[in-house]
């Protein structure tokens, strides 16, 4: 692959809309959803824009960065929400998100 | 709908993916595709903000605003590029663009 | 736009999406969450599913009617999920899920 | 994760839409873009079909078998077209689309 340089962001991102999706599914089973509706609704918000970044990062988007900014936010606000709980799933989901925070701020930079 | 104030920016945004899509089928099917190219990226880097932006806005993200930013500078690149071609598909794909950039620049500030 | 046969049903899906997606929110809010975990699953999985079927009926997919019938299935569970919810969000959303699992279903027959 | 036997369905429906990604970029600075163009159009498909077919098995969706049957076959279709070219770009887009078609044929049986 040419674009070496976002093959790990890319990776992080893909990663971390998979850990988003399985922590939503998670969470809408845990006995108390309520007090995980934050979780749900930033989990959802981070997989959907985590895809997006990827696939315009993998097609050379000049736009890529833009996303990237954006993805980088979504992801920090996500990863600090999962950790406040402490269910497995949301355990992972944090890590996942704070290292694709972590990333993308350097691809936006 | 509750959250009215962004109910004709969502409108614009759907608008705007649906013209992409199309300018993009026609596009590929133009004689001269190679002019065509920049266009086709464009026209799908569109699309997929778009949807998402309406999506975003749609579900009361707080990061709707940050998306709507990146989709407004998207849609006045690919409305730039459309605007320079004659054909049907492009000249209303352009016009879908513009609208959809001064909605999303007036719900980004 | 000359894939006129397709507009309807673009629209329905559209309308759909941007039903879901509010509803997806609203349910969050709600003080019972916990009754309202199928509905926010449900909404999330038909609003994505609603907004690729649009895209791809507007830029002429073979296989849009393929994804058509994914949507009208999954526009019919979510429109009796949110049927039997008494907030007028569920109710507006189950009208434009069942409206678009019609429409869906004749795209793909 | 508890979905295991989802894991490398996917992998694969995400190394796809890479490579489709990827593929779909190259392929419009060909100097031949005429001769790619369904390559174009379905690189475009493919990847947006896997990216919602993945979130789908990783949030634990109803719809993911009958989404995977929709992107076996435009995994196939995109495939069988990239096969033709001797781009790199092609050749190894053509790969990951074909392991991804077979991974997710397995998961809608």
């Amino acid at each position: 692959m040419h674009n070496a340089r976002f093959e790990s962001c890319i990776k992080a991102c893909l990663d971390c809309a998979v850990a988003c999706d399985y922590c939503f599914s998670a969470c809408l089973e845990e006995s108390q959803v309520q007090m995980m509706a934050r979780c749900i609704r930033l989990d959802r918000e981070c997989s959907e824009i985590c895809r997006l970044a990827a696939s315009l990062m993998a097609s050379g988007s000049d736009s890529a960065h833009a996303l990237c900014k954006v993805c980088a936010d979504i992801c920090r606000q996500c990863g600090e929400e999962c950790a406040k709980h402490e269910a497995e799933h949301c355990q992972q989901c944090s890590k996942a998100c704070m290292h694709c925070a972590e990333q993308c701020s350097q691809m936006a930079a």
